[in-house]
């Protein structure tokens, strides 16, 4: 039982010295708070609600600024593939390969991210049970990669409206696979503004520290200094002001439960 | 901020013994953590899956015996009422009235439940937002009684299934009355045996331990020594003898939480 | 198979002058089109989001009424009971009782209303299967009564909002007991105006058409002259003016319907 | 208002016997109750629940034997595509392109098969709204290419269901583009038989019959000859010997809902 591990950065990759203000202050925070500490950040948002979403800086541009971020801090990086030939070329710079959760139960790529021999974190999709989450990390175990994350961000709860079952934690780890608490897109309201997504901000601690109160791996975050302006996820980025403080809480609780972990 | 208040019991009142074999038991525990007690059971179960549910031991015999434990042991207790005379009836004997959450917006009981003047804990209905909770608590208040209690005990998730949705917690409390997560009924699969509701004992203590970390005023918890064979609600109580550790562990999170309460 | 009943009236009883004009419109209308007619109309709103919202004439003075109505029209009427007392009171002035969804699981209240011989419509509560009504029917039947007739009115899906499953038509109709759509609740939006519901009258001509195509014995229609400013449920009760043409359009799909009825 | 449009067949591409078997029964039919036939059939199941499910004779197998039926039946034919360089082979062969329900926001895969000039049907994605669904044809009509139909297929309701919301048919048609009911999938329970999904076969009339009612342009229904022993969605599929009576009634709905039909 590791301390907690923060998966966080912005939303999409901005520009290089952007990610780089985001990653040192995170990085900074994480030392303090002894965090395990991954940089996670999209070169593609390949999903928007509306083709108006800017969808960000590219793969080949994307992957040079992780690689940036990854040499200058040490930390281990993340970012989120849609596609074969993606998952080929992130896994040349990247330490952990994500599936969207849109993508959960794509059987190719989950192996072809398997293959990469990366970690691989899947996002359960908001359309499945905790109990679907075995086949799908079966799917990217069959490549011989048991370095398998399993993510919880959100089930479907009526139009535009996600809602997080706690029980869906302890459930998915009884594969053995470390368990990821997605704090910002829990509280995302898929389509709330018409054009792009909604969110409510206000909620995402209470996501993260629910779910670490149960002794999870990790809790994913996306932050951002100004989220109300940023290019995508806005409505449900913390504000990186607050990311010192909830941090600290977080690891608090985290202390607390993995003295006392809940499993089934 | 007060220590966490455990409300506890069986589901519905047996026998005299029966009840006073419980109540020791969690007063012995809750004396043990600095936990406060309320001694909660049923006298009418009147809203059973099917006629062949066993109903209970009648509003007569059953306030009875909750004088007797409230003498015997000292501890407030708490009853659910389903109409005006009840209301009345049971508020010469208990400190808490309980408005179960399918009768949670009938307006008579709501008032006549505050003309009481005990506490007035009402749950919040499998079919209502944490944000109407304001109306239902107004109706309790327009009667000058402002000793409201508001539990979230889940709500409807498609068919013979409740998820509990943690927002709610700081959202209810927004109201300023305590909020108390009821960690059995939200585990409930009501409807889910055919003709009985079935439940997920198992996960009572994840929502009784996520809802404890964000700082809320109590937990409600049905406890029986032998849940398999209760008359009602077995599926989803806990079982006695796990009642200990459960309200230890609680603690630990209470007074970490309360340190460090989330507010919206 | 019997042609298509409509039960239909205005949400709550205003004046009798009120009801006496949109009972003389509706009976006009069905004469015209062979649906058998069921005046409906509440004497009082027991369960209103708010404080606020408007209760209705009480039972004294609404049961006399709806005695006038069907003294002077010759139409069955039918309306909803919310304790003993009144399915008691009731009984003696209407033809069909019925019971609220919130209250489709109180015990004695079914068997109360059983027990007075009227035909009962039970509304399934928006928080149950269709399979769990056989045990609520069972409970009316018990007394004797198998006048019976089970109502969908939507189920929760999400917070403030209602889905109506077609499933469910079927589903309750194999009890062998009458089944209805109610075509306007399923169409509200529960709390959706804060203090009070909301609703989307443009489609309950969508759910009454799809229901109707089933071959179900019945639809269930509020309907006003001016849902605007009607004292409760105006934003989804149909538009009176809308009545001829919408009762026009049902019964040609009923015919179809009841040639070639769907069975499970 | 054209008479309804079926688009059917098996779930997935077995050998040319077994289509050409399935094409010529549907054919006959349709030709028989004037019904606009498009045979559907994929060449690879790419998103099994578990990694057992088969997957199909692959797209280029797939292709011919789609190529061969369209010429010997002279119908045209439809398949749903998975990445970016399967719509631009699929779009050699096929009339219709189907962009899985699943994929429905993959922004380059609907700008992809809109730029083949192909019809394009885009399946509402399980977790999406019907007013989300403008945003999703925008993307493809962004290419020049309005040929778009859109597929109402269900929408997740709690764990391991769908439902089908008959709102969603004109909400989606005031987008102009013509609005299909897939019959089979909204009855499809997704993982509902642990390493495969269940599905309720008996509900699919109800969901086609409904949706007729409402005189939307088509209905899309899966079908074998024997779909207990079907290699996928075996649960959900209509019995082929069940299609002509369905079919037949069908049509009679739809010259009715035609002449009549439901608009907002």
């Amino acid at each position: 039982d590791q301390p907690l591990t923060l998966i966080a950065g912005p939303c999409q990759l901005e520009t290089l010295d952007h990610a780089r203000m985001i990653a040192e202050t995170l990085v900074r925070i994480c030392e303090g708070t002894g965090t395990q500490f991954v940089f996670k950040a999209s070169y593609d948002k390949a999903n928007r609600t509306s083709l108006k979403g800017r969808r960000g800086v590219g793969m080949e541009a994307g992957l040079r600024m992780l690689e940036t971020i990854r040499a200058e801090f040490g930390c281990p990086v993340l970012t989120d593939v849609h596609d074969i030939p993606q998952a080929e070329a992130a896994a040349k710079v990247v330490d952990v390969i994500q599936i969207p959760a849109f993508l959960c139960r794509q059987t190719d790529l989950l192996l072809a991210a398997g293959k990469t021999g990366c970690v691989v974190n899947v996002k359960k999709g908001q359309f499945l049970a905790p109990w679907d989450m075995p086949n799908v990390a079966d799917k990217v175990a069959s490549t011989g990669n048991d370095k398998i994350l399993l993510t919880e961000r959100g089930v479907s709860f009526g139009y535009n409206t996600l809602i997080a079952d706690m029980r869906s934690l302890p459930i998915m780890a009884k594969t053995g696979y470390p368990v990821i608490m997605d704090a910002t897109h829990s509280v995302q309201q898929p389509g709330g503004q018409g054009g792009s997504s909604g969110g409510q901000r206000e909620f995402a601690p209470v996501m993260a520290r629910t779910a670490v109160s149960l002794g999870i791996a990790g809790v994913f975050i996306e932050t951002h200094q100004d989220p109300d302006n940023a290019p995508s996820d806005g409505p449900n980025m913390v504000r990186l002001d607050d990311m010192p403080g909830l941090i600290a809480s977080l690891m608090q609780f985290d202390v607390l439960a993995k003295a006392d972990p809940f499993r089934l």
